[in-house]
């Protein structure tokens, strides 16, 4: 029955919790793409194997790239195929790693503010089921209040027809609190570009959803009280704030006097406009001035915010705030002269160190590898190349243009990407965390030559 | 007295060795650069002051970059100048590095080959004296072998004049053990291509004298027997074979088709030239084909190779094999599970990792910056400022011939560049390894989610 099927599936779940994590995902991008190869899903245009993959794993994995131009070409039945495979993506992603955060932080016996954690003793499948309903909870309500400010926006500032203005508002609601970036409009945000009522309210939303549940969680509790912040959201917290501002200011003043871009606004509207792409490559992925008009530094500098991404547990991709905190209190340590690593009054373990190490050079090798191949099979700057294979790796979306035109097996290598970018740094970094054990020191120590 | 002012200066070394070091570069490279802004030393060509600083840091540092083109366009004293800043540059460099090496492996206990460690038990002049001694001996004979190889080829395959072909093959050799990259002609070793006889033993000298003098010492004693090597040189002599193997291969296959550079050529030349430019990223610096004219994703494969450079205590620059290694033997240890890090028999100290950790993403964040203030200043693509950022940084000296004409506070931005590339992760590896204490765990544990 049911049940039993249910307690099978957690049973599994608990024994190998990542590899249910990426079947789960495999089989609904399959659906998504049977769903948006039918028909009645395509508004008229024909629609590749491969275009309807990558727009279901695009969807899902909430990564926000495309190669069928804005959501908008698809049916009405597509374009909720699509919707529906964002919120389930988003949803999806945020329990899956809060159970799978939740069984690494029990593991080590460590302080974290998970819900129901603080209430029992074991963690059970009651667990899970509360994670999930405060997690719908949680992700509905941003999304309604977003849509709120939204639709009214839409409607009485930009001429949009009421119908038209609450089914464009609400799919840009769920498509920033899901970190998505997809938009039914083949320019992205531009048509409200300047507006601080949409872009702010966008911005906000995605911002939230990009920290992550567990931090989203902490920060309701005890939002006026730091000091009593969990080590895991103080460092994301305060890592997210210094990469937003540093964003915003960076991009902003790298484009400040770019006349494609930011340089021919009004300087209120460059500020605004450039925050916000400051903001954006945190994985939100919208755009309100052409990305693949900006300066090649900007662009560069839109990198490696891409690849950092936003905190762990959420819609954000990249390797997290949280790890790209763990390499630089490990610097500042070494700098300083430190025997050992202090962040926020806490030790970090030679564990987190060296998972941090690891993850990000595993993404680093995986990006350099893909943009080679890339180069060597399409004719754009390597640069440009980068640029989208960061932005699928980080399920960001941003794109200076050129997936649509590359080669079909191109388009597949951005697809694994995107799969690879959402569930990979999850769960490697909760499986080597589960595996690892207590140090026996069986052999003699060893030291080569630094530098 | 001298003995008094020696018995200063080596006090003073052993008190602050890499401020002496850093010192003792600076006030070369002062006296380089007032003797070629002399009217003797430029061959009929005006030369700044920047350019004049820019060529002795180039020389000096061994990094090989160019703004005043070939070494023949000086008169024939300000090219011994600049032979004579290489060869002074390659041992001091070695002296220095393998000094501080010895200081820290001593400050460990550890066992590592270094000539005299092994006579005396405490560390003193005396050794750095024998230390230098040996070094000098092995860079003239190394450059002398190579010199009697090079000057009778040149003589009667290439048909130099012999009193040409003697100076050529000398030079050349300096440059090729020093790993400085500097020719005397404006398409450096073009002239050269497909001839075994000339870039065999110039890629064989470059790699020893990149190895680093540690490494040279301890294949000098055992070379036939590699279990008797140090974790040190184990180390830097399979990560560089990996990485010269791997670099042949990929370059010469990513421009086997290119028609600009090897793609016109019988494939016997193909394989040659392209083994050569597999080999020179990793400090060499010479090349046979235009290396402005390769494919972008070769280049971007070359900076990789760049960025990681040669063996410690050696002439080549980056952040070093034994760097490198340590970071993919952390990364493979984590994928393992394997609760240490172990590395041909030893355990890893976590103070190594973290040294390799902080060197690295410390050299990324220079590069980074540098890359996006240069596209910024100049109207250069992105990924040729990188190709020549990493290339000074890395000390290699190869180009897609940007650099002259880069605004002069750009030549002083790469000039700094040199200098830290060459200094900088030495001083900065050995400071960090002599700081080291032993841990006293004064905090509870603390872990963030990673990934
Ligand atoms: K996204
Ligand atoms: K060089």
């Amino acid at each position: 029955g049911a049940t039993g099927r249910t307690a099978a599936v957690s049973r599994a779940f608990w024994g190998r919790p990542a590899r249910v994590l990426v079947l789960l995902f495999l089989s609904v991008i399959m659906l998504g793409t049977g769903l948006l190869m039918l028909p009645a899903a395509q508004g008229g245009r024909e629609v590749s194997a491969v275009e309807a993959l990558f727009t279901a794993t695009s969807a899902l994995c909430v990564a926000g790239l495309s190669v069928t131009g804005p959501v908008a070409h698809w049916s009405l039945f597509g374009q909720l195929v699509v919707l529906g495979l964002i919120q389930v993506g988003g949803i999806g992603i945020m329990t899956m790693a809060s159970v799978l955060g939740l069984v690494v932080i029990r593991r080590f016996g460590l302080r974290m503010q998970l819900s129901v954690q603080s209430e029992q003793r074991t963690l059970n499948v009651g667990d899970a089921r509360g994670i999930v309903l405060r997690i719908v909870a949680t992700s509905l309500t941003c999304e309604a209040l977003l849509a709120l400010v939204l639709i009214p926006r839409m409607w009485l500032a930009h001429g949009m027809p009421a119908h038209e203005a609450a089914y464009s508002g609400l799919f840009h609601s769920v498509s920033a609190f899901n970190n998505a970036g997809l938009s039914l409009y083949g320019d992205s945000l531009t048509r409200f570009a300047g507006d601080p009522l949409v872009l702010g309210p966008v911005a906000l939303a995605t911002v939230l959803g990009g920290l992550g549940f567990p931090v989203l969680l902490e920060l309701r509790r005890h939002l006026s009280t730091p000091r009593r912040w969990s080590l895991h959201t103080k460092m994301t917290v305060w890592t997210s704030l210094l990469l937003f501002v540093g964003g915003m200011v960076a991009v902003t003043a790298l484009e400040w006097g770019n006349p494609a871009t930011l340089g021919a606004l009004p300087w209120p509207q460059r500020l605004l406009d450039g925050a916000f792409h400051g903001v954006m490559p945190r994985s939100g992925g919208f755009n309100v001035v052409d990305v693949g008009a900006m300066e090649s530094h900007t662009l560069f500098v839109t990198v490696m915010l891409m690849f950092v991404g936003g905190g762990s547990a959420g819609t954000a991709g990249g390797i997290k705030a949280s790890t790209f905190a763990v390499i630089w209190f490990v610097v500042w340590a070494e700098v300083r002269g430190h025997p050992q690593v202090h962040a926020f009054g806490r030790r970090l373990s030679a564990g987190a160190i060296r998972q941090a190490l690891s993850l990000t050079f595993l993404s680093m090798t995986v990006v350099a590898f893909a943009t080679i191949h890339l180069t060597a099979i399409s004719p754009f700057p390597l640069l440009d190349v980068l640029f989208e294979v960061v932005s699928a790796f980080g399920v960001v979306g941003l794109s200076t243009g050129i997936a649509p035109a590359l080669p079909p097996h191109g388009q597949v290598l951005l697809t694994i990407l995107m799969f690879a970018g959402r569930l990979g740094p999850i769960t490697f970094a909760s499986a080597l965390a589960l595996r690892e054990r207590t140090r026996r020191y069986d052999l003699p120590e060893g030291r080569p030559v630094i530098g």
